[in-house]
């Protein structure tokens, strides 16, 4: 009989399995209502319009549409990224390189490994997503964290773990944000805070990564723009996706930041990957040619406007004194702070057992923390199970007060 | 204006551009044959079937192929998968498992990272796949390396290697072959090899990565069987892909191994893009269940025997004394020795002024070596193209002795 921990790397050994994804094993027994996953929900999938095009471009554009393609993507979908883009306030500019990757996540994954090494230091919101703790853990990053609140990331906070570092000598790689309809906490940044945060860069000589999936799907009207369209120094890395606008199946995401760095991320995805599969690419690039994902637009947002409704009513009706929780103007998530003595992980075990899953918030502290907060997702489930998944939520809160 | 270099990685700062891809661009200039990549021909994409098969899975299964899904792959994928390796010798035995992957480029990567710490010491063979040169540099490994000859890996020789490592207290992590059809060398390692190969694994006890885009389209006789299909004590993780049996802009690879080590590689995964395309997944699903890839393999078999046949000839009528070459039973490339005194980079130079070209032999040594010896693809160009390409290059070798 083989050993084969003996074979593992320290990194596979280091590697766990996400709360999320143990989370979903016990949604599908069935019975359960989940807030707890992040999936869109698929009736917003333009599922006909996909199917026609998908069968059009491989008979029209079957020679290149199935063969190898371009590390940084079909020039094809790439021209058609570049215009919705531009059209949504992000062009891109001179010596700016865009790449097109499998899912945001990749970008994640991407930019971490380009920037840092082994041991460097990173700034996160706290809390942050966790796909993103994965991505950059896997390069040995340590996480210096900036506490949010109603409104995001609080940059007062951030100048003074700047400031810290500074007179420790400590370098640090990247500022990693969520500006818009953070995931997990629902929250936006109002415009000051954004220019403070880039003012910090800049004089700090820091680069910031922005992680912009939800900023399409707003349902309010906000005077906010993203930091790429704010950044004047080249020194902001813009990813976004089509999984929260088309469909999280087609797994295209891009990247576009500065053209040195843009071509050192081509270089490292070649050896991960070749590249982004050219067939999904294709599609993609037809559909957002044709204006499909224009048009889809106002019906997610018609859609999670009503389920964020649903929620939020359902909150405000059954939770117990002492809950509080943010109101998000958009994407797919509601953090929610409990009273302090009630420890996520422990109301888990019996919302289970009322019917009811979340995700525990610590898992977004990438150093720990957050005992008493959670994540609710409103987009997946329908405005009936919303309401009776927060009232059996409410009370099983109310049976650990 | 800021100095992005101050910002990468080490590993970034390392990372080249492959030449192959370089190549590509002169090729994209046109007026020149190329032997130099790794395409399949495009006639063999069986377009119409895959189209209609799009069209028909995303209306049936929309609301599953554009959703997220597991990051091991989709159910309905890895199940055809299952089916369609077990019916070529490959079955996925107890305490096994199986992961789908961005093509094998993204198994390499992960198998990579998921086996070996920075500096660890692995074992290939002298040429080998610069793809997996790429994937396993990544993981900061060193190379040790097994020279070829008409066979492949010459056993007796990683014997030594092993030997010695073993004698300098050398711990090696793995073994990276490609037995069959071999990229760049185009050898088939007979059974004995084979079994010689796994009884110094099992002696030293080594793990065996097995890769095997190939095997599928040899296109004559010979009685060889995977590693994977001799492996007793669950030593080989076995690696394959549809890039060469359907087409490779679907971008879709598996490994199959023991199950602790694809549970990890999972986990690793998770980080790097969440999952696998789940739209690809389900097209190839269909494609694979309705039969389409066993009808398509003898059409694939009948273009590329035509080509290497034709290939071979123009090498036997055209090349100078003192030029070989290997004979594959399958495949897509021919590994070319020239004489000692000619440098393969300094006579591309002069062919691509002839209109062709090849990769230089030394790309495929992770240690450098094999200044005087080429790979040439013959299952893009033409037969015409091949005959006049290979007259071209004949030309341009004489030219320089």
């Amino acid at each position: 009989m083989i050993d084969y921990d003996r074979f593992l790397s320290d990194y596979a050994k280091s590697v766990r399995a996400s709360d999320i994804r143990e989370l979903l094993k016990v949604v599908e027994r069935g019975g359960v209502i989940s807030f707890a996953g992040g999936l869109p929900d698929p009736n917003t999938f333009p599922k006909e319009e996909i199917a026609q095009i998908a069968m059009e471009v491989i008979i029209k554009h079957g020679e290149k549409a199935l063969q190898y393609g371009p590390t940084r993507g079909s020039a094809y979908f790439l021209e058609a990224v570049r215009e919705f883009s531009k059209m949504n306030g992000i062009p891109v500019r001179e010596n700016e390189g865009i790449i097109a990757t499998v899912g945001s996540q990749q970008s994640l994954y991407l930019v971490g490994k380009t920037l840092a090494n082994p041991g460097d230091y990173i700034v996160t919101e706290e809390p942050t997503y966790l796909g993103a703790i994965q991505a950059f853990r896997s390069s040995g990053v340590r996480f210096l964290t900036v506490p949010i609140d109603e409104d995001g990331m609080r940059t007062d906070k951030l100048e003074e773990v700047l400031k810290e570092a500074v007179s420790e000598g400590i370098k640090i790689k990247y500022i990693y944000t969520i500006p818009t309809c953070h995931n997990p906490a629902g929250t936006t940044m109002p415009m000051e805070r954004r220019k403070h945060l880039l003012e910090l860069a800049e004089q700090y000589n820091i680069l910031v990564i922005e992680d912009d999936p939800y900023s399409y799907i707003t349902f309010e009207e906000r005077e906010v723009k993203p930091l790429k369209a704010m950044d004047e120094s080249g020194r902001v890395i813009y990813l976004s996706t089509l999984s929260k606008i088309l469909a999280p199946g087609i797994r295209l995401g891009w990247a576009i930041g500065p053209e040195p760095i843009v071509a050192k991320m081509e270089l490292v995805k070649q050896g991960m990957d070749l590249h982004t599969p050219t067939l999904t690419q294709y599609i993609a690039a037809e559909i957002l040619k044709r204006g499909i994902i224009d048009r889809n637009i106002p019906k997610i947002k018609r859609i999670y406007k009503e389920k964020r409704d649903a929620m939020l009513r359902a909150l405000e009706q059954y939770m117990p004194e002492g809950v509080k929780w943010t109101k998000p103007i958009g994407g797919l998530f509601i953090w929610v702070w409990l009273p302090e003595k009630i420890n996520a992980r422990k109301l888990l075990n019996k919302a289970i057992e009322n019917g009811v899953v979340f995700v525990p918030g610590d898992s977004f502290f990438p150093n720990g923390g957050g005992k008493n907060t959670m994540r609710l997702n409103f987009s997946y489930p329908s405005p009936e199970e919303i309401e009776e998944g927060i009232k059996r939520l409410a009370k099983t809160i109310k049976e650990m007060l």
